[in-house]
């Protein structure tokens, strides 16, 4: 049993005024006031009968308050169940149902929907809006690192999403691996504007509080505000995914940001070679990494001097994990793709309620992560695709992500979302769906470029346009979701 | 059951090339070949009959050759108990029984001694200047941060010394502790030259493993050669305590340390003024740090922006520590002196073989430091004394640091040692030794100083000029021997 004191607690005693958070508008709060403020609302939360233990859900977006809950939970030891707010309302009840959540916090933005949520399920509804005027309990001191501090659903683009349980000691081992890997200034300042339902976006707020960090919070991504705050207000990590990246650079242009920045941390999937190259062009310290809810985020990143020896990788496990690629159960050599496990101190210890789910990912304390892979011959992760979204034709294993990549590559062309569609002769064939920056854009010209840079089974067999690709709300690409595409298209 | 991988094997994979340690004349060995040297020394002691979990002692003062066979004890799970050199004969042999050790690595330059320890030991001698030319056994690939990985006798001033155990954990968090709160750069180098066999020379060797940080290894303190790393090889980090430290001041002259250093990290006892003040207007960034055995090291420490606002604490707690002021039973307000006790992942989960001392010392998971200290009113720790060296005169409290501050501060007394000496009339006095720098300087001048800054009772009674301070191995003061002195010249 390994005890620590309570987080926010420690750090608003040892930097009670340094900033703890500061908002788009500029508004700021430090530790101590984070600190008082966590206080009243679990005062709250326990005037209103909640208790160590209880299964409480949190539907917002990104806000002060947010983090006003998380740790008011922490501070009554209740578990946190972080809702995804672009979910259906059906969607969320099976979380709720399936979570044994007894209380739901909503911002007022999710008012109806919580209402909703109340008809059906046995449920607290409490506002994020109100709090207590005083701190009249007794309140969490210490932290038992092997207790769950939330339980948050897996994206799942199949069957029932499950519930990932993360203790507070998988946040602490993430959050020190982190800082191991990307070192540790007293002037750091970290962006978030991935989801805080995420574990991507509440990382961040658990390195803030252990490092004694700043976190510049954004509601949700908006180009300008991320771009001002590297340029005018000290940011020095910025943590994106892919369609990010491209619309920073874009909004770059020929200028570059300040030394003061020092690393754009980029998760949700390996980036397209083009952009790598654009932003080595503008002197952009990428650090491409690998991580899940399951590995309560960043597990392996590509430190910016690799970043063009190494493209497309997503680098090194981090220094308390351990990842190996395991094809029909042996190790594989290097090189050779298999299935991606990985085990460690940040690792959860299991699904909520789904002990088939358990056995079924789990070997001794490896995690199956359903991604496929290989290491290099310098132990370099590649990540090359889920296994679910694996593509097999006539015996070949096609990896969308590498089909993707290169067809990023013709100018005119927005953004790529490959699948694979049934086929009679070959099992499976690769089909493409494509953003156009430039309408004039023919099939043709695109199935010409596939065929002079992609073996001849990899050339996608149709090629669809499309408005815009369907991602989540990490801005993931939702593959699944392009099927039923076709689904419409071919009706 | 927290597992990490091998932390030798984990940092050769992560950066083999990078320097891990660097000597005192310049050579260097990367990460990849210190593992390299201390898998061979593992399978040496393999092909000598030693297996996981036994109890090891190794006899050496500084080297290279010191960290191979740490890291190897760990490749074979072994227990490593590190030898202070200085011991006597007796002293060595009562620590080999006591701790149940069957093994005893040695430098070739303490042969003679462990020949001795042979004659009445039952331990099987290996040299250090032997090794095996293969690695031809499986090593631990993993640690089990529970599992001990050292035990190290105190110096305990008065008593049999105990067994402190450390365990793999207790090291990784003092190692991730100390970074959050000393920050990590790219660029750090640690200069080690206190003795490795006590934990503050130790710790620094697993800093070095878990961040991938070189360290300049020298054997022993030696001002010009510290002075050289720190302005001509780019030393970013220097473990000290005050003696050391003056010298520094003194060589440093009319000099500035180069920017690229960013850390004077001060143990073994709170700094006297004068010294501080020196450090604060040549811009050295002096933190003072208050740490022992039994935490692994360093456990709270001043950063340099509170030197001068607080001068004479050792700072804040570091982030997963806990640290109370106890009198009686009870938690003491702000100011009041008390015990200082201790509690978090780097303490000691207890003495080795000592149920009464563990009984007496540990209430819950709490550790009585035998420290006396108080806290300000903004948490700040002032250490003033171990209680055993306590003086009571007429049922006031007198600290002897408090003392030996003060009389540091008047020109020509280099060093001053305080001690309560038995006195019919108030129980005790202090009675203080005096270093000079001036050989005229009278006891007259001294006790008129004292008379002018100190109260009353507080003045000592007598003053004996002796040539040095009796100091252990790390240096630190041993008042106990400042008696023998009285002893011997009241003889």
């Amino acid at each position: 049993m390994t005890i620590t004191p309570n987080w926010l607690d420690q750090r608003a005693f040892l930097t009670p005024d340094k900033e703890a958070i500061v908002l788009a508008d500029g508004q700021s709060y430090t530790f101590k006031e984070l600190q008082h403020d966590a206080k009243l609302y679990a005062t709250h939360l326990k005037n209103q009968g909640f208790k160590q233990g209880d299964h409480i859900a949190l539907l917002s977006s990104n806000c002060y308050e947010f983090a006003v809950v998380i740790h008011a939970l922490h501070y009554i030891g209740a578990v946190a169940f972080l809702l995804n707010t672009r979910l259906t309302v059906n969607e969320l009840a099976f979380q709720i149902e399936d979570g044994e959540v007894t209380g739901l916090i909503h911002h007022e933005n999710y008012k109806e929907v919580a209402d909703k949520l109340e008809q059906n399920q046995h449920i607290q509804l409490v506002s994020m809006n109100q709090t207590s005027s005083e701190v009249s309990y007794d309140l969490n001191q210490e932290f038992d690192l092997d207790q769950t501090s939330h339980i948050l659903y897996t994206s799942g683009t199949t069957g029932n999403p499950k519930g990932v349980q993360l203790t507070y000691g998988n946040h602490y081992w993430s959050a020190t691996a982190s800082a191991l890997n990307l070192g540790l200034h007293k002037d750091d300042r970290w962006l978030l504007n991935l989801p805080m339902f995420h574990v991507g976006g509440l990382s961040i707020l658990y390195r803030s509080v252990i490092y004694g960090m700043p976190v510049h919070l954004h509601e949700k991504f908006h180009v300008e505000a991320v771009h001002r705050d590297i340029m005018e207000r000290s940011v020095t990590i910025v943590s994106v995914v892919t369609v990010m990246l491209e619309q920073l650079m874009e909004r770059l242009g020929k200028q570059q940001y300040p030394d003061t920045f020092r690393c754009m941390l980029l998760g949700g999937g390996p980036a397209p070679q083009t952009l790598v190259k654009k932003c080595q062009t503008k002197h952009v310290p990428v650090y491409q990494s690998y991580g899940m809810t399951e590995t309560a985020s960043q597990f392996s990143t590509l430190d910016k001097e690799s970043m063009m020896s190494k493209i497309g990788s997503s680098g090194k496990v981090l220094f308390p994990g351990q990842l190996k690629i395991v094809e029909n159960g042996k190790e594989c050599g290097p090189n050779d793709v298999g299935e991606i496990i990985v085990t460690g101190p940040s690792v959860t210890k299991g699904y909520w309620k789904r002990p088939e789910a358990n056995k079924e990912k789990f070997q001794n304390a490896w995690l199956k992560t359903g991604d496929m892979g290989y290491l290099d011959q310098d132990g370099f992760l590649y990540v090359v695709d889920r296994r679910k979204d694996l593509i097999i034709s006539g015996g070949e294993n096609i990896y969308p992500a590498e089909i993707e990549s290169i067809l990023s590559g013709l100018d005119g062309i927005k953004e790529v979302g490959v699948v694979g569609k049934e086929d009679v002769k070959w099992g499976q064939v690769p089909v493409a769906f494509i953003v156009r920056k430039n309408t004039t854009l023919s099939k043709e010209e695109i199935s010409d470029y596939a065929e002079a840079n992609l073996a001849k089974y990899k050339v996608p067999k149709d090629i669809y346009f499309i408005e815009q690709l369907p991602r989540n709300a990490s801005k993931k690409l939702q593959r699944h979701k392009l099927l039923e595409v076709i689904g419409e298209e071919e009706k």
